[in-house]
């Protein structure tokens, strides 16, 4: 086991914010990356001060800053630039996610930094993308799930409008600006040529939605929101029991065999409204009202032992509570602790892949803002007379 | 611009059927690397039949196998399994997703084949990883997002239980094994060394919860089902007009003094139910139904007219219909047509990120079942007697 991680070595200066940029940056981190996170004065990142707060710390940002080094840098003064482009003269990666034209604006456009360093990997994460009417637009990960149809179609039928609870697009994004990188650091290992990356949270949102959109072509209808239900298959999603719901999921006659088994129910095997998953998806109000009924004569546990012991593929919904401490995620060791200046059992989540032979380890805590500037600067040989003039101007704040 | 893609030279051997693995190894193959699709005899890959389906293809299917080569082989047979040995000994990288064991048991372990290939990158996708009690269980992704923690926050309060409408952890977790995969090409690129992958829908749905449980670690609080709202923001969601509902997205002061100006309410922004987004978030459910009984006296169009003309993030919450054809998306070119042999106007979605250097192009169209038998084979000099004859044996097929 490699403990330095498959992209030890590889520099990356992050001046991203919130959740898209800082996402990425995270991913690459935890690959071994060292990365350099520039912030601005005072606030520093805004996901810093998303709620609710730990020990001060927003939540968000800690979700995503392990394993970076923070830096306070005023990037609009002349001074300020100056540094930043130092930094990118021996970086690999430039990763950004300012609305659109700001970058090249401020001087740290593509072009300007691929002169500085031809052989840079420059990404730009973006709302709607580098082209179209839409690409000046602002962008959260729910307004760009509204545009998508992916909200559209979350959900309980004949219920309020839904997002997805979880940052899908952000996140999402971040993802795919990451294989992108990667992508373009294999590139160049084997050419020695720089490139640019784009993504966007619009385009992964029409992504997440591919088999919606040829559902659509090939029928021609529109998708309607199916709760816990899902178009293709059934008997598929949450029922009621005694007490609570439990999900389950049957893609084939073989599993739906042992479902009636399970219940009591053997003679709809051969029922002609269950016989194939095309009949049991035409009957589907009828089969899961059905099964309801039987379910709720006994508790959740019950049921999910005996779907657990024949194979139906089955789950509890679990609250966030549960998941953190059961056994499977135990045994998969999902959360780290890592020691933090203010928060005493801070627990993040690893990122969800393992490798044989290079390790991906939580090494460093999200840092407090700044904390990381005069180190930072040191290594780069700039001295502390030049350090304490710049703090005084206002160019770098530091965090004792 | 380079058309190979930056995974050029590099061979994928693809035994994974359904959903997840079948997106990993389309991430490889737009990347520009060779994936030969292995199936089972006379079914192929269960996606093929997940409806609905498109001139008899399964739309699951087609959405992730473009760029693929599709040969049929009974890898349950000796001889079969002997191709498939043939086929690792040069190959790049190996995508598994059996059921826990089951490769091991077929002769198909990181151990088997890395005595054939120590260089081979050997990726395994499950349902909940390779270790703990759970390792054992099918998982689909709703039965997963129960079990994650997502389920059981997605959707409306005091409604029905909702899974995410699209796949996030069959193909999240596809996202992170291709991240996986491609960072060990380029460790190997650097050392030589092959070493194996592993991702699963379970550790994918614990990272998409990791701010949801950093903040129950932090507040000791269930995170409730929010619908379209958010817990760190207001007002942050849908809200009804006189046609179609609007969704905004408010994150801070400045945006939410854009919108009291809109709707001509700008005494709220020195109120002090709302003059902070602490006091928003804290007196959300008031100020919701304030702003929903404005917005509601003009249309939708006006009304986001009128926030795209101040800057605040807002969208309809679109039909799929809308998004497939929209200047935005044919802007940024999200869809790709390509020939198919039975569905002369199919389109996909291409991969949600670009490369200035190097093309991510969709070039050949999902396979049919075994389309690709005879080349394959002829390619690797088996000739045209053996391959018949193993046709005979029913140890391979081909599709005219």
């Amino acid at each position: 086991m490699n403990l330095a991680g498959p992209l030890q070595g590889i520099r990356v200066i992050d001046v991203t914010t919130n959740v898209s940029g800082p996402s990425l940056t995270m991913i690459l981190a935890d690959l071994g990356a060292e990365v350099i996170k520039i912030e601005k004065p005072d606030i520093g990142d805004d996901s810093r001060m998303m709620g609710p707060l730990w020990k001060g710390e927003g939540v968000y940002y800690l979700n995503i800053n392990r394993n970076k080094r923070s830096i306070v840098i005023n990037i609009r003064s002349e001074e300020g630039k100056k540094l930043v482009y130092d930094f990118v003269k021996d970086a690999d990666v430039f990763v950004e996610n300012f609305r659109f034209g700001k970058a090249e604006k401020m001087g740290f456009g593509y072009q300007d930094l691929q002169e500085i360093n031809p052989a840079l990997i420059y990404c730009s994460l973006s709302a709607y993308g580098q082209e179209g009417i839409k690409r000046y637009k602002p962008g959260y990960d729910a307004i760009v799930q509204a545009d998508t149809g992916i909200m559209g179609i979350n959900g309980s039928e004949d219920e309020g409008v839904a997002r997805v609870a979880v940052s899908i697009l952000d996140q999402g994004s971040a993802m795919w600006g990451a294989i992108g990188i990667i992508s373009a650091l294999y590139h160049r290992l084997k050419t020695g040529e720089g490139q640019k990356v784009e993504t966007s949270l619009y385009e992964t949102g029409i992504f997440w939605m591919g088999y919606h959109m040829l559902a659509y072509m090939a029928t021609g209808e529109e998708p309607v929101k199916l709760g816990s239900n899902h178009a293709s298959f059934a008997p598929y999603g949450a029922y009621e029991t005694a007490d609570n719901p439990v999900m389950i999921g049957v893609s084939n006659n073989s599993l739906f065999e042992k479902v009636c088994k399970v219940i009591g129910k053997e003679e709809w095997i051969e029922d002609k409204r269950f016989k194939t998953n095309l009949d049991r998806v035409k009957n589907r109000k009828e089969l899961n009202h059905l099964i309801e009924k039987i379910l709720k004569t006994k508790r959740s546990e019950y049921w999910i032992t005996k779907f657990e012991e024949t194979g139906v593929p089955s789950s509890m919904i679990q609250p966030v509570s549960a998941i953190m401490t059961n056994e499977q995620t135990e045994s998969i060791n999902m959360l780290t602790e890592i020691q933090h200046r203010k928060i005493n059992d801070l627990k993040i989540p690893r990122l969800p892949f393992q490798l044989s032979k290079t390790s991906l380890e939580i090494k460093k805590a999200p840092p407090l803002l700044g904390e990381d500037t005069e180190a930072i600067l040191k290594e780069r040989g700039v001295n502390q007379e030049t350090i304490d003039e710049l703090i005084e101007k206002g160019i770098i704040q530091k965090n004792d």
